[in-house]
């Protein structure tokens, strides 16, 4: 939630020069997306996000994230469309970073999620899962399963600086998800950070979906499972059955989850639980002190996880069989 | 540069229900001042900036900026305006803090400013020095040179961490402008913070004024002197006299320097680069590391301060006579 890297005047004229955009009008650095610096771009032909890739993101991966939200906007998908250059590039060089500029998007995040918002973002994600068929890149997820043990070996022991015991039970919900994780269930492009910040709505109607720099090949019911924690959880980490409900309803009015991914959803979304829980401390035991970038606060997951642990069937999140 | 106060959905929908201003159509938050939380707010009327006061902004000094923006905007000065409720107040509240929405001004600042840039701006600072007549409500300057000696014994003998010897030579400084510090010049509202970072220009023309939370009453010329120390000086920290030349005869084309405030020019700049050496000094010492604002670097301003020192005469800066 910063800008990390500026520019100067002529860096910024060069670079503009090679957009058919017309001149800028105005250029705010904008607190969104905690990777990378962005910045909000007016120019002659209109609003834009101008992004400068920062070092948490491997310029490898930079094809696949550009590439996917052209294919995803030419779907119907509305996400950011990169904006290529005259020389028909979508990325470019600003201030010695990998940068694009993408098509700004109205709408505001909601904050406290409603059941109709829980709909729309359930219907949303299968439209995106639809539309990505076809995508020819692939991109691992390297926060699933086979991530999740390196990062938690990364935190040193240190868990229970944060709740006693977590160490312990950490590892062992861990132990168990490397030996249950299901590998066969329908996979293909999922968003895996569809969290309230990256969902758009103007009113009740959703009106973009953002940050696509978590995108990668998975289960897509994994992505489910992702947005069920994201959204239908209240303040004290109880579920919203009414919510998740909604989610489910709007997911499978668009794509039928089929009887395998709806009996794998309470461990899909133990493993949600676990990975958010898992970088968020990660983040909670490296971050230091009085940096601006809170970090959250990993025991929100812990709670979760332990409500995924004690349903028995998809019917406690409200699935229809 | 980081937003500090954040709002939820019904919060901030019942605080635009007292605007006309529309529906919300996006609302990011922008690394944008440092005091406060600012956010581009696109509403279907048009863009604004939505400002949430900070614990460093004095709520009994609002009235006195919202109130000197709409007179300055109301002169002709290209200044933020700010909007008024339905209930006709420019001051509201949101999420427990003072706030405010202002109009949004085209422009980008400059990061290396041109001889062009620095007439441009010496011209401005003139047309708010007028503009500033008759505002009724009074602002004293804290950071003026009765406020200059707290902030040094805030920093508890601790410049010296900066710079071996900077503590010796800032009290003898002190003391040396503490006795010759000017009272009598033609005195006014001053900007007391018109960086590169507060001016926006399209193309090589001055598109606005920003950020008036320094504004108070105090000597006109040391606003001259403020923009001479924060526009004509190179990177190596020497001054550029084509830059203060043009500057100055901006200034002058509109609002000529009498004889005493042109003498006092050399001991104002020398002021000027003491508050700003003061202000860095104090932040260095008790910004927390890590922290993502990056306090700015005081040395800067001691080798501006050295030489102002070994100015004669306001010809140094390039002032006709």
């Amino acid at each position: 939630m910063a800008v990390y890297t500026e520019f100067n005047d002529e860096e910024f004229a060069a670079f503009m020069a090679g957009y058919d955009l017309g001149k800028a009008i105005a250029v705010k650095g904008i607190a969104e997306g905690v990777e990378n610096s962005n910045y909000l771009l007016s120019t002659e032909r209109g609003q834009f996000i101008l992004t400068l890739y920062e070092k948490r993101v491997d310029p490898a991966d930079l094809p696949f994230f550009l590439g996917l939200m052209e294919h995803l906007a030419g779907r119907g998908i509305t996400c950011p469309l990169p904006v290529r250059s005259r020389a028909g590039s979508a990325l470019g060089r600003l201030a010695g970073r990998p940068a694009a500029i993408v098509t700004f998007l109205s709408g505001l995040s909601v904050r406290r999620p409603r059941a109709e918002h829980c709909r729309e973002v359930g219907a949303a994600l299968a439209h995106l899962h639809l539309a990505g068929e076809g995508f020819p890149i692939r991109r691992a997820n390297a926060l699933s399963v086979r991530g999740w043990r390196p990062l938690f070996e990364a935190c040193n022991g240190r868990a229970d600086e944060v709740l006693p015991g977590l160490g312990d039970e950490v590892g062992r919900e861990l132990s168990f998800l490397e030996n249950r994780w299901p590998m066969d269930l329908p996979a293909g492009i999922i968003h895996a950070d569809l969290f309230p910040d990256n969902v758009f709505f103007l009113g009740d109607r959703l009106s973009g979906l953002i940050d696509f720099y978590f995108a990668c090949n998975d289960m897509l019911a994994y992505d489910v499972a992702i947005g069920i924690n994201a959204w239908c959880f209240e303040p004290d980490a109880s579920l919203n059955i009414t919510k998740s409900q909604a989610l489910l309803a709007g997911y499978t009015s668009v794509r039928p989850l089929g009887p395998p991914e709806a009996g794998a959803l309470p461990l899909l979304c133990r493993g949600s639980a676990l990975r958010f829980l898992l970088t968020r401390l990660y983040d909670w035991l490296t971050v230091p002190k009085g940096a601006l970038v809170v970090p959250k606060d990993p025991v929100e997951y812990y709670k979760k996880l332990r409500f995924h642990r004690s349903v028995g069937d998809a019917s406690a999140y409200g699935l229809d069989r």
